[in-house]
Order: structure tokens, then C-alpha cells, then sequence
């Protein structure tokens, strides 16, 4: 039929969560912990809808709380945005992207993408009446090729989005990658969106390369998080974008008329954790590290291969010892006659690489969850 | 600067807000309850926190929430939505505004809109890359005049947006209005947008016409409602479409792409708020009808003149006998002169009529509140 977004269907996320859900399988799709939300959390939402804090917040967010991103963003990359004219917060991060993208991309530009890339990217990209331009990372390395990026650079690009730590492979940008990038940048108008919502799940002691460390980035940059990731609360949808007030402006046209404002209660629970528990995201890395390696260490024995991981919450294997079935009916048997969903990557990309053989899992599970998928991957 | 949303400025809600708490002003602008949500719905939502329903919800809302708006629908309405392809659940009914106007209006189209309307309406449908097309309500009624739509119908019309009890004036639509709508439609491929969300808030024994009570209309339009109203939650930012399957399809792409989920604790506490307190919303109509009659017969020690108000929780005033000053202005000056603040009518508005000196009031508020704010206006 005559519709605004053929090529749109139901996100493999939810395709996957179904299909786990009526084969009971152990759900290792869909990027979620099934661990609890920090008490503190709970607790300081239920005061705050105690107190009265359930009327429309300010659009931009209550002010405590994007006083708390500043104060934090200033700990974790040394530089502190303003929270009047250059924070704001959203109901989570994939709102955020869809407003970036609406604020400053028109009709008939063009957003370069790096595939594989989150699912949300393009669909965006396309109600905005601009086109997505594909470019590979490293099938194997899932490393950016700076030179092929600039090779699609012309004069309908308007905006350049990264994302790192990388879903769904975990690969993070390097500094040298950061160079290459502000290099590629300069001289252009190309807005960038850094999606970092996994900011804070980094591990082996490397630094996460946020554009925020960067002044020849941030100047030119939205940068998107999101507390779902870092506080275990994926459905409390909550994320925020920080940009030059020029940026943030022509971001907060869309917000307000798209959503207007975020939950309010949420918005105060937050702006205590942040303050009160850094510790908190300090120590994120450390608590999914030890899931990663526990993870690993069990999927020795499988016939399923780890690639590294280096952030993120998901480990991609590559099943080509078990199967040579293309990743999305790899994903459906695994689910219907094994018990255990994964996501294929293949909906990451606009034409995956032939052969490819990798699906993705996710480690963010109790230790319990885990065994049973390990139990069941053990047998194939 | 060359932006995409020149015309777009800080919302006007915004605006007297914070004009209202520099000056420490009594504030019956935006509209928002100053009292209690009911105690069972934080209760509720305590325990869904507690319970672990934290991640997130299915992307057009839990089925529990959705059975309990599809039970609720037929309760209301005698007509039953189907809840797994007919209703899905949005942060609130801005967003579902949004979705609908992107879910099927393409770039070039247009969109009639009824002035005064809602200020989210016209920038949603500026982003689309469509026009929006005002056909004036009748100044003083503020009743739709159908041969004015009619003529304003083009091959490029693509929806008609109606808002009923309307927002700010409380007009409602009558069953002779909904007759000339299915008239006005028939044999058009025009999709109805209606903006239900002050559906319970209803007086004087006078039904709600909803879009949903008549077939005809149904299978072309958008209902959209909210949480917030209903449940005195703004900040709660809760809402929902109920659509024919083919619209619900499309509006779910946008919904999938644009936040993808609600919060998904309040899910949980709605469900079991509509289901097991019907109550509630029944006696919503009696519950604001108290509000409105005492505010109404406290206006009379004042100059201003009280309009009808046969919906929704605004009043508004013709304050000619104590200004000539545009409202913006007046607006302005009776909050820093005396106090109080209310919401011009211009903004709502493409070309406000000429001399039209009218303030909306909000009077969802406390005794208390009223009492201080009738109390200043009494001394104009
Ligand atoms: C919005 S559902 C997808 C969650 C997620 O970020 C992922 O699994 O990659
Ligand atoms: C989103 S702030 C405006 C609230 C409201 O609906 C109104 O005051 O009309």
C-alpha cells in the first residue's frame, strides 16, 4: 500500500522478544538487564511522586536534573556544559535522536551512517525526507574507514552520526579515530550526532572517546545518553542531548512539540542518584566487565566463537562452526529448537556483508540466566 | 537564522510560567491540577517498581493497559477498539498528535486546523513539510462553522484536526456538529485527528461527542487522549491513539522510531487504576463541575466577564471592562501588577480576531489557590 515508510516493519527487537516469548526460550535479544534498578532510585521516585512532582515539567528538563548532567559531565570529560541553553533532557535517547535529526536535517540532504547502525537510524533519517548513506565499518573489526566516510561526504550531507562504545558489536572509537574525525569535520557544515549511550560500559581500563572531550567536536555536535543503560531502567526512558545553544535550540523546537517534556517524577530521582551515588556510573565498568568475562569464560563451551568486546553489553559469536544458516533464520532456530534468542545483525545493516555469520547476545543477565543459555548453547 | 522552524518560539505555557514565578504570581496559566494524584495510582506505580517492571514495555504499550482502554472505550463509548491493533500507548498525547500527523501527512499536503487550536498543532505539521490551513471558530461561541471547513477542503487536504471539549474555550461539539463532520467527510480520503483530552471533564449533563461514537468516523480518524487530565498527573506524560488497524500501522512506525516506548511502571499502575476504580473517571464531570460553579460565582466580585464553559477545566474572561490592552500584554501586566496569570488567547491563533480582549483561567486548582488569586483580581 501507498504508504510514508515502506520499508519500515516491526524492529527485530520486538519480532525477537515475541518469538523468545512464545518458545520460552532464555531472552538474550533485546538489550535489557533483568537484574534490579538501584533501590535508591525507586525509592527517591516514590518520594518524589510523594511530594508532588507530578505536574509538567519545564521542557528542558527540571533544572536540578540538568544541573546534575553538567556536574557530572564536567567529572567524567572535563569540560562542563551549561545546563540552561546546552542540556536537554529527553524521554530517552531514541527520542533524542529523532529530534536531533528533525532539527537541523531537510528535505532532500543527506545523513551518513556507519553499518552496522541501531535500527532507529534511518527510519528517522527518512521521515525527515532526507536519505541515510550507508557506509561499512569493518566487517571484522567493526573499525571506521575515516576515508571511505569522506568519500561519501558531498554537498547534500548534513549530518554524520557515530555511535560508540558500537551496537551491536561493542567496538569502540580510538583517540586516533577522535583525530580523524575532527580532521574529516573541519572546513564543513556537517552537524555530527554521537550516540553514547553505553558511555559508561567500558572495560580493560580503556577511555571512553566521548566528542565531548574534543572542542572541535563539541562545538559541532549532539551528544546523546541515555540512564536506561547506566541504571539498569531501560523502561523508564529517560535520556538527554547536549549541544551548542545553537544546536540546542533548533533541538528543543522539536522536543517541544513532539513530546514537550519527560516524566517528572523520574527527572528528580535521577538528578539525587547522579549527585548523591556517583559510584555508581564509576563503577559500571567494573560490574559489567566481570559479567562480560564470566560470559566469555562460559562460552568456551560452546561451539559458538567470541569476538572481543570491547564496551557495550552485547558479545557478538560467530556461529559458523554450528550452522551455515543466514543470521535471521539462524536466530529463529536457535530460539524455536534451542531455547536461546539472540538478535541477527543483519537488520543493522542496509546490505550486511556476504556471509556474514554472527548474532548478537546480551550479557546484561543475572547470573542465573545466564547459565540456563549457556546449559542450552552447550548442546548444539 | 536559517532554521527549520522559523516561526517557532518558546511555547507560550512556558512563557507565563516562568513570568508567574518571577513574580510570585498566582498561577491559573498552563493547565495543570495543583492537587493530589489519586493515592492508589502512586501506590500503584510503587509497586510496579517494586514488582520489576522496569524494562522496556512492548512498543504499543503493555496488553494489560490496552485491554483496560479498550474495556474503559466500551464502557464510554458502547464501541469496543480492538487492543492489540487498534490502540497504542504514547508519552502523552503530544506525542500522539505527532505521530499521527507524521504517520500519514506527506510534504506538500495540507492540514485544516480550527483557530483558536492547540499550539502544538500547526509546528508538528510544519515539520511534516505540510501546511496548515485556518478556518476561524466563531469568535464569540467558538462553534465550527462546517461551510467554512468545507470551502477550505483542497485535493491536497489530507486531515482535519478537531479538538472537543476544545481547548481554550471548553466549547464542546454537538451531535448536530458530528452529523455535518461524517456530512463534511463522506466520499473524501481526509483522516480525522481528534483531540479527546479532556474527554471526562464534562458539565451539565451534556454528553462528549466522541469521534469514537460514530462509525463513520472511527474508520478515518485518530482518537487521541491523555492520562494527564484525567488523572490530575501532567507531568505523567501518559497517553494513547485509538486507530483503525491500517492508521494504528502506520502511527506505530513513527511510535517505534520516535520514543518507542512509555514509561513503563505507569503502565501498570494505569491498568489497574482504570480497571479496578472506575469511579474515578465517572465522576470527574461532578468532581471539576463543583470547581467551575465556585469559581464562576467568586468571578462575579470582579470585572471580569465570565464565558460559558460547557467543557474542560479553563475559563475563559472578556477583561474589556478593565483593559484595552492586547491580551499578550495584559496578560503580562496583570501578572506583574496584580499577581495573577493567565494564558493569552493570540497564540492560539493565526490571525487572532481584531479587539478580541479574552484571558483563559485555568481552574484546576485548590480552594486555596483560587481563593488568593480571586482575591487580587477582585482589586482590578
Ligand atoms: C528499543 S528495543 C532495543 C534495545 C536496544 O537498544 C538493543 O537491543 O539494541
Ligand atoms: C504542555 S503545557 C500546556 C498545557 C496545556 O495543555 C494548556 O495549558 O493548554
Amino acid at each position: 500500500p501507498d504508504t510514508k515508510l515502506p520499508k519500515v516493519g516491526t524492529t527485530i527487537f520486538t519480532v525477537m522478544s515475541q518469538l523468545a516469548a512464545e518458545h520460552g526460550a532464555v531472552n538474550l535479544g533485546q538489550g535489557f538487564p533483568d537484574f534490579p534498578v538501584p533501590p535508591r532510585l525507586v525509592d527517591a521516585l516514590t518520594r518524589a511522586m510523594q511530594a508532588g512532582h507530578n505536574q509538567y515539567a519545564p521542557m528542558t528538563g527540571i533544572p536540578a536534573l540538568r544541573q546534575a548532567i553538567a556536574a557530572k559531565t564536567e567529572r567524567c570529560y572535563g569540560w562542563r556544559p551549561d545546563a540552561d541553553t546546552e542540556i536537554t533532557v529527553t524521554s530517552g535517547a531514541t527520542e533524542a535522536i529523532f529530534n536531533a535529526i528533525h532539527a537541523v536535517v531537510r528535505a532532500g540532504e543527506e545523513v551518513i551512517v556507519l553499518d552496522p547502525c541501531y535500527d532507529c537510524y534511518e527510519p528517522a533519517i527518512e521521515l525527515a525526507g532526507a536519505t541515510a548513506v550507508h557506509v561499512p565499518l569493518d566487517p571484522a573489526t567493526f573499525a571506521p574507514d575515516w576515508d571511505a566516510v569522506r568519500a561519501a561526504i558531498t554537498p547534500k550531507t548534513r549530518m554524520l552520526m557515530v555511535n560508540s562504545p558500537h551496537n551491536p558489536s561493542g567496538a569502540m572509537f580510538t583517540a586516533a579515530d577522535m583525530q580523524a574525525l575532527i580532521d574529516l569535520l573541519q572546513g564543513t557544515d556537517i552537524v555530527l550526532l554521537s550516540d553514547e549511550v553505553y558511555e559508561h560500559i567500558v572495560f580493560d581500563g580503556a577511555r571512553h572517546e566521548s566528542a565531548l572531550l574534543y572542542p572541535q567536536l563539541r562545538e559541532r555536535s549532539f551528544v546523546i545518553s541515555s540512564f536506561g543503560k547506566t541504571y539498569h531502567c531501560t523502561g523508564w526512558k529517560l535520556g538527554y542531548a547536549i549541544a551548542p545553544p545553537a544546536l540546542s535550540a533548533e533541538f528543543r523546537k522539536v522536543h517541544q512539540y513532539n513530546v514537550f517534556c519527560s516524566f517528572t517524577p523520574s527527572q528528580h530521582a535521577f538528578a539525587e542518584m547522579i549527585t548523591q551515588e556517583p559510584e555508581h556510573y564509576e563503577q559500571l565498568g567494573a560490574f559489567y566487565q566481570d559479567k562480560r568475562d564470566r560470559f566469555r569464560a562460559q562460552l568456551a563451551a560452546t561451539r559458538l566463537k567470541p569476538l572481543p568486546v570491547p564496551g557495550g553489553y552485547f558479545q557478538l559469536v560467530d556461529y559458523s562452526a554450528v550452522s551455515d544458516l543466514p543470521d535471521l533464520e539462524f536466530a529463529r532456530w536457535l530460539t524455536v529448537e534451542h531455547g536461546v534468542t539472540g538478535i541477527p545483525l543483519s537488520p543493522f545493516y542496509a546490505s550486511a556483508p556476504a556471509g556474514q555469520r554472527l548474532l548478537r547476545l546480551c550479557f546484561a543477565k543475572n547470573e542465573d540466566t545466564v547459565n540456563r543459555a549457556i546449559e542450552r548453547l552447550s548442546k548444539l
